[in-house]
Formats: structure tokens, C-alpha cells, sequence
């Protein structure tokens, strides 16, 4: 016999209880059509992920509960595995499954790794359960445990068939290799079925990337689901190939009732995707990224300062794809320190993508502004106060346009500015979400080849791509008069961030690297800058401002440094 | 014969390992002056507290621990118990305690609160050791246990007769009585002494305010410290009071080396501080809170804009308390919304406070932006939009201040504008510290009449107290027209904010508020805005944006709202 298992990769929205319901119950009845004997969605698919303080609202867990007893209700006819936020005896909040079956909750099981030993009798116990002959293991994954480097695999084989793997993992670059490794080596070595179900979207600068699968005890993924967008997994499993359930076994073992199907079913195919390589992975995370945080929050238009230079060129070519090239106005704001090259380059930027563009010039503010501070000063306003003032007139004429149409403010920097501090507070800085904030400018120029590769055109012209980077906050600036080379400095940033390398460390890896001591003693002093900084998409394990928290007020200096 | 105990309430600097190292030093050497037996030092005292990421680093670790090392071949002629942070055998990070005694390290012990059972042997070792004829315990005090509502007392006599309880705790408005009656209580039913030792310093945002005590059997304060202030806190207890340690203890126990003192000692007075009421609490917590922030990012003086309003003028002084008038300087950005009366109470502000003040006007800046966005918007810029222009001139003007001069840009906010975000961003939200972030507005008058009241003078003019709060981006504008009166609001933002009552709780508990919706409404669509806040001094459990952290997409909406 045929054991119909659908897996559905939803895309909720947190603390919107009833449009997630909404979707909940159409996928649930997707299966239904489909003839699946059980459909398993994504830990907290409910209420969202991740909820932060929201789980500190008791009526808010209740609220999700009520949400839960409604699709209960209207349960009937297959089996759904929900996660959902719930509340234990001793009041803990947890995440959690609940298996429904013939319209009511038959049972509810909590995440076991965030409990504490000895505490929850609810969490010791096996979330198993049987269904028709097979046996089913509910596991709700914890984030961690994929994404360190060592992975210790359970080697005791599971007493279920088939183990439900509950997951709302955050993408980062590198994981699904990972993951899917971890997987399939968990089926090999205990000879179950491990389907993965994952959310899909963009929460805040989180991004969940879908890609649910099922690795079958040969180690072989044999089915799955796109990665970045909502869909429905089917994966038709031979119960023959299991041993029947013993006597015993089935006495233990909550026995849920299997709807006999009376039609006939059609097979259904067994869909592996083609993995995306790297460069594929970030530009689909922030795309997916950038679109849900706009439509989410309610904002149908975004604006953003299009300089000529490429982050802004790669951030209006990312909104575009997100929420299409008539929603995205681009301002130019160009100042008598911006050439000829960057002005021209800005229309060509904004023609090749169909966006709006504006030019708004700065010179006469600025001019206002250094006339009326000079007095009070009792000199020229100059060097590094000049030249942020430019950018924060840049920031006000942006967010004036914002606050006049009700639009979103894109920030345009990169990761390695951010790192470095090689930004202004309130000035480019200032916006509500900051598209790649954690892309290294190096992969800034493999994502523009990449679009441009993919499109089969120059859209983001040739000319922005091999312009030396400079802010053009005063005459003949390069990024380089103040930086290291990207190919030099991205190296550096990634060991100090990712890996966590001391200094001394570093030296020795990439020994002989004049300024090394600055590029450091930079990262380390502008921690206060990324404090401010608004949410971005998040690509990597350490994510900068949100992930990676220095005190502010911190004395420490590398040993060397 | 009487022992003395020494509990030394520090003022580190996160990762200052060097200067934290050299007070340490000097407070054994004063204790040693002093002929005690024994010098406590509190939680984290080496490597300072909060470490955040910092603890990460394992050369961090490392270094820390070589510092340690210094500290003890030092030390003789004393037994030293310091905070340090460790690395235990599996490369777990936890806060711990050092005993030394003679030069060398005797032994360290863990804390606990944070060890997953059963995981790490070392933790679940007793703290216990002995010196002379007592035993001691070290307890390094979970930040949680004594902030929640209901304590539940050990009530296992401990087999020590001195407890150390060594702490790093957040400063918090109200959490002082319940410490002290958890201490006491303990001792009491425990029949023991408690000795409470804790950090002095702001931290970013946090304060720590000292306050180290000694609870005798009796449940009596035998001994306190300062609050807010380094000190060290003597205390002798006659070793006659306690049983003799048994053969059979003795041989359990570690025990170390007392030095016999051959000189005399004089007795020491063990002196008991007055508690402090709340608004002397809170006032001493923001000025600590503002200068250890300054002094400790190595800024020597601040500006800040000074509008005639009641936040400003707060916290000018607040900012003239912690580094000196002669260290702040105001700037006055008045427009031609400012009133008469606003910019006189400007001058006489600043002239009270005897700080320096500048005047940049804002009306030909505005005036640029205007004509240049207005060719483009095809109409004026007005509503919030020009509003927020005003805010973000200011903004500017004072970064252009920071800039040049390197001094901290402190913002003058209040919590209960921050709450439902009645600010604009990159506006009067640009700075670097915000000293009163987590004050509401109804404790604000409180702070100012309570300022005059110990200067014995209107430091800060009774014109500006009792004028109506007005931002003055319009004419005639009152907050009072957006918000609620600030003594309906403010109970309202508690309950929700710290109390985390729904809407309908809060509807019952105070009914018939016109607008309560709004204002609901309000706190939960601007979590944007606080995220890009800067640190400011926490004086409550839900200091907003750190501790109280909703998502900021975010579709739930409070039941009945």
C-alpha cells in the first residue's frame, strides 16, 4: 500500500493568527484533493517565526491556540502535523506540534532542546505516534545544532518509520549543503525516512528558504521543494518496504485513525530540485528578503538614493525584481563632488532597470547649512563634518520623500563599510531596511555580473561595475585612500566576523598586510554606528548588529593590536 | 576572635583588563592596610559586565585569565575572591570565582544558574571552602531569580557560615527593597551571614549601583556600602559565634591558609547607608549611567539641543551633574515655531546651569530643503513630512557639532514618547546616548522638582516645568493633541509595556480612556523607530528596544484594538 505524505513550505506572516490560518487551511485542503494521508507544515507556521518578545503576551499564545482549535475543526479526512507556540503546565512558553486527526488535536508535542533536564515531564516524552502501520516521530529541530560544525548524529535508529523534522532554520550562505548532509546521513545510519519541512520568507532581516525534503534511508534525497517560495511537497512511501508494527509496540503507541481513500489515486511524481549554487542562494535570499519586509509591513513603494555607484546600482536592481521596476523611485542627489561618470551612470542605471528617477542637487543646502554653523564654529565646516553632512542631507530628502508618500527608505551600504564603520549615522545609513547590509562588497560585484549574466544584458551597466568605489564626498575620493583593497579587506573582515580570529591570528594567515592594526581597531570602534543601523537581510552567522553584539563601551583591544 | 571581611563594590570597564587589574590590585592592597582576612570582589569585577560577544573571543578568555594570574602571584597576606570570566574544561564560557591565597589559585567555582544539568561536572561541585574556623560559600548570583516576583528561599541551611553572593546586577527602580528582604531572609532561615557583593558603573546602557551589604542570622543589615559609588564595605564577625568546624568537615573541606596577624587591629565601624527613596535612586542611576557611558568611550564633553522644554532641560542637568557644566554645551535651533517663551527659558536654562550655549537657527535651512523638494514633491513639503524636516535639521546641526569637535551628542527623549513613538528618526533620536530614554514623562517632573528641591533653587525654571510639552514643529502644537495627558498615558505605556497587560486588561483596569486604542496601536507600529535608537540608561525590567524587543513586521493585533 501507498502512504501519501505532503509537506508544505508556507510562507506566515507573524502575529497574523488568521491570514496564516487562511493559508494553513488551503494547503490542508490542497492535500486533501491530493489524497494525502497526512500533511506536515513548518514549526510556528501559525503565529511566525521568529515571535521575540510576542511570546511574552499570554493572550497572544491564547489567541494562537484559538487559531489552532479552528483548523482542528475543520480537520477531517487526513492527518495535519501544525507547529504552533504553545504553553505548557508550568507556564513556559514553547514551540510546538500538534497532530490533528479526525477534527480534533489528538495530541501536542513540545521542542525538546530548549527544555530544561528533569523540568517538563511534557518534554521527555517521545512525540511518536502510529498511523495505519507506520510510525511517525515528530522532531522539532533547534536552530543550532546544523549550523555548528560538528555534527554528531544520533545513531540509535528511532522506533518510527518516518521522522518529521519541524523546522523554522534562518538561511545562511553554506547551511543547505549542511543540512542536507546531516539528513541524509540521520536516515542512513537508523534506516527511516527524514523529511525536512521548513518555513519559507522574510521576517525582519530573517529569510527562510523553504527547500523541504525527504531523505530516504538509502541517504538519497527523493523528493523536494523549491527554496524561496511557498509550495507543497507530495512523496508517495511504499508501506510494504516497513516492518508491520508489533503488538506491543502498538499498545504503547497512540494509534491514529487512517482514513481509508475509496478513489483512486493518480501517483504523483517524485520533483528533486537542482540546488542553486552560492551566488544564486544570496540574490534569491535577498530578494525574498527585501519583498516580504516591504509587503508585510505594508508598504507598496520603496525609495532609494541611486548614486552611480554599484550598491545602490545592485539595491534598486534587487527592489526591482522584488516588487517590480514601477514601485521603485530612485532619487539622485548629486553634489559638486559627484562627476560626470557616477551622474551619467545614475539615468543609465535607472533606464536599464524602468524605474523612476529624481534628481534632487545638494549643493544649495549644504551651502545654507555651512553658512549658518561656520558662524558658530568660527570657521569652515570641513573634513569628516563636511562630508557627513552631505550624506545626511541626502538621508532628510529621502525620508521626507518617505514621510510624504509613505514610502519605504532602502539603504544601499554594504557589509564591509558596516564592518569597517565607513558609513554615516543618519545619513546613509538612515532608512528602514538595509538590503545588503550583510554582503561583503566583493560578492556585491559577483551578484551585479550575476543579474547582469542572468538577464542576458548590461542592467547594470558595465561602466558602474569597474568604476573605482568612492563615496564622492570630496574631490578625487576612492574607497581605497581609507580602505584596504576589497580582495584584501573582505578576507580580513570575514576571519575577525565569521570565524571569530584574533588578530595575532589573522597576521598569520594573511601576513605582511599594511594597516591591518586600523582595519581592526575600525571594526572594533564603530560598533555604536551598527547599533543604529536599520534591519537587513541576513545571509551569514553573523550577521552584524543583530547576530554579533559588542559592548559599546568596550576597552578590550586585540593582543598585538 | 574576630575575622574581617572585606567586600570591595567596583566600577570596571568592559575589556579594560589592564585598568580593572590595577583596581583590583589596589583595593587588596587597601584591604590589606585594613589587616582583613579576606577581600570579595563581585561577579565579572576583572573583565567587566555585560561581556555580550565579547565572551566569544577565546583570546579575550585567555587574556582575561593571564590578568588573574598577575593579580595572584601578587597577592599574599590575604585570601581574594574575584569574578573573572572562565572557560571550563568543555569549552563552555562561564562567569566564575577565583579564590586566592598565597600567590597562587586556590580553586575556582562556577556559576551555576547557567549550566545545563548533568553537563558539566564542575558546576555542580559546592562552592565551600574553609579559613581559619569558617566556612564560606561562594554563590555567583543569577540576574533572574531576584527580579521576579515570587522568591522562593533556599531553605536548606547552607553548611557555611558566611555566604558570598557575588553579583552583576542591572540596576532596576524597586528591585533594592526586594534584595535586601531576599538577603535577609535567607540569612534568616538559614542562620547564616549573606554577603551581597555587587558591580558600581554604567555599561552602555546598564547601570550597576553597588550598594554591597552583610545580613546577619538575625535578618538585620549588619553592613552596607554606598550606593552608585566605589567603596569598600568592612565588616568583623566574631568567629566565637560560630560552631567549630568538625573533624569530619574539615577533612571535606579545602582548607586555606589564614595569615595570623601579629598586629593589632582597631575595630572597624560597621556603618549602614540610608536607603535611598525612587527618585533619588533613579536620578543617581541616569547621572552614573551618562558619565561612566562619557568617560568610558574616552568623550570629555557633550551637546545637546536645549529647546526650553522640560526633557532637555533635564537632561542638561543631568549631564552637568556627571562631567561638569563646563564639559556641556547646548545648542538653541529655534525656528519660527519656538514661542517667546520657549527661547527665553532656553538662555535661562543654560544660564542657570552655568553650561555654554549656541544659537543656530533653522529657518533659512528649512527654507533650501523646502524649495528644492518642493520642485519635485510639485507641492510644499508640509504635515509630518515638514515636522520631521525641522527634527532632522537639528539632528544634523548637532552631528555637524560632534563631528568637528568630538564631542557626544546626548538626545533628550523621554520613554513615554519613545513608547508610541512621538519622535522622528535620525531627528531627535540622533545621538549618541540617550540619558533619559527609559524615564516617563510623569517621572520627568518628578526628576525636575526633585533637582530643585536639593539645589535648594530653580535650576531648572519653574516656567519650564509647568508649560504645557509642546515639540514645537507647528504652531501652536501641544503633545496633548497627539497623546494622551501624560498622567492617563503613563500608567497605560506601564501596563502594557511592563506589565504586559492586553488591551482588554488594561480596558478594565482603567476604563473609559478615549483614544486607548490608538495609543495601543501607536507603541506596537513604532518598534521601528526604537530599533534604531541609541543606548540609553535602563532603569526598568523593559527598558525599550533591548529588553522589550517585538518583531517589527508584526501583524498581531491586541484583541479588541
Amino acid at each position: 500500500m501507498k502512504f501519501r505524505i505532503a509537506l508544505a513550505q508556507l510562507n506566515p506572516t507573524v502575529g497574523d493568527l488568521k491570514g496564516n490560518r487562511g493559508k494553513i487551511e488551503a494547503y490542508i485542503d490542497k492535500a486533501k484533493r491530493s489524497a494525502a494521508d497526512i500533511i506536515v507544515l513548518p514549526e510556528l507556521v501559525l503565529c511566525g517565526s521568529p515571535l521575540e518578545d510576542l511570546s511574552c503576551k499570554p493572550h497572544f499564545i491564547r489567541d494562537n491556540i484559538k487559531a489552532l482549535d479552528l483548523i482542528a475543526e475543520g480537520t477531517d479526512g487526513i492527518t495535519a502535523v501544525i507547529g504552533f507556540i504553545a504553553s505548557n503546565g508550568s507556564g513556559r512558553v514553547r514551540s510546538a506540534a500538534a497532530v490533528i486527526n479526525n477534527g480534533s488535536i489528538e495530541d501536542t508535542f513540545y521542542k525538546k532542546d530548549c527544555c530544561n533536564a528533569g523540568e517538563d515531564a511534557c518534554c521527555s516524552r517521545t512525540a511518536i505516534f502510529a498511523l495505519g502501520d507506520l510510525r511517525f516521530e515528530i522532531n522539532i529541530v533547534n536552530g543550532i545544532s546544523v549550523s555548528e560544525k560538528e555534527i554528531s548524529y544520533d545513531k540509535t535508529r528511532s522506533a518510527a518509520d518516518i521522522i518529521f523534522n519541524l523546522c523554522s532554520l534562518p538561511f545562511c550562505v553554506g547551511d543547505r549543503k549542511k543540512i542536507i548532509e546531516y539528513f541524509s546521513k540521520k536516515s542512513q545510519l537508523s534506516g527511516n525516512f527524514n523529511c525536512y519541512i521548513n518555513l519559507v520568507g522574510g521576517q525582519d532581516g530573517i529569510v527562510f528558504d523553504g527547500g523541504s525534503f525527504i531523505a530516504a534511508p538509502d541517504g538519497k534525497i527523493a523528493a523536494s521543494g523549491p527554496r524561496f517560495e511557498e509550495d507543497i511537497v507530495f512523496f508517495d512511501i511504499d508501506t510494504a518496504s516497513f516492518a508491520e508494527v508489533g503488538d506491543k509496540d502498538k499498545q504503547a503507541l497512540k494509534k491514529l485513525k487512517l482514513k481509508n481513500k475509496t478513489e483512486e489515486r493518480c501517483a504523483v511524481d517524485n520533483v528533486v530540485f537542482k540546488e542553486l549554487d552560492r551566488i544564486e542562494e544570496i540574490y534569491n535570499a535577498l530578494v525574498l528578503g527585501t519583498r516580504d519586509y516591504l509587503q508585510k509591513n505594508g508598504f507598496e513603494k520603496c525609495v532609494l538614493g541611486l548614486s552611480g555607484g554599484l550598491d545602490s546600482a545592485l539595491t534598486a536592481a534587487i527592489a526591482t525584481d522584488a516588487i517590480g521596476a514601477g514601485n521603485v523611485t530612485a532619487l539622485s542627489m548629486p553634489s559638486q563632488f559627484s562627476s560626470k561618470g557616477t551622474r551619467q551612470d545614475t539615468r543609465k542605471t535607472a533606464d536599464n532597470l524602468g524605474i523612476i528617477l529624481h534628481e534632487v542637487p545638494i549643493e544649495n543646502i549644504c551651502s545654507v547649512y555651512h553658512k549658518d554653523i561656520d558662524k558658530v564654529f568660527g570657521e569652515e565646516v570641513s573634513g569628516v563634518s563636511g562630508e557627513n553632512l552631505q550624506a545626511r542631507v541626502r538621508g532628510n530628502i529621502l525620508m521626507a520623500f518617505s514621510n510624504k508618500f509613505g514610502w519605504l527608505v532602502l539603504t544601499t551600504g554594504n557589509k564591509s563599510e558596516a564592518a569597517v564603520g565607513y558609513c554615516t549615522l543618519y545619513g546613509d545609513t538612515a532608512g528602514g531596511f538595509a538590503v545588503i547590509c550583510d554582503v561583503l562588497k566583493t560578492t556585491v560585484y559577483e551578484l551585479a555580473r550575476y543579474i547582469n549574466r542572468k538577464k542576458g544584458c548590461e542592467l547594470i551597466p558595465e561602466s558602474v561595475i569597474s568604476r573605482p568605489p568612492s563615496a564622492e564626498l570630496s574631490h578625487g575620493q576612492k574607497d581605497t585612500d581609507f580602505l584596504l583593497p576589497y580582495d584584501i579587506l573582505d578576507p580580513v573582515l570575514e576571519a575577525y566576523i565569521e570565524e571569530r580570529l584574533s588578530f595575532d591570528d589573522i597576521n598569520v594567515r594573511y601576513p605582511g598586510i599594511e594597516r591591518l592594526k586600523d582595519i581592526i581597531n575600525m571594526v572594533d570602534k564603530t560598533e555604536y554606528k551598527r547599533r543604529q543601523a536599520p534591519p537587513g537581510v541576513k545571509i551569514t552567522h553573523w550577521a552584524l548588529g543583530r547576530e554579533r553584539r559588542l559592548p559599546i563601551t568596550n576597552k578590550y583591544r586585540e593582543p598585538g593590536v
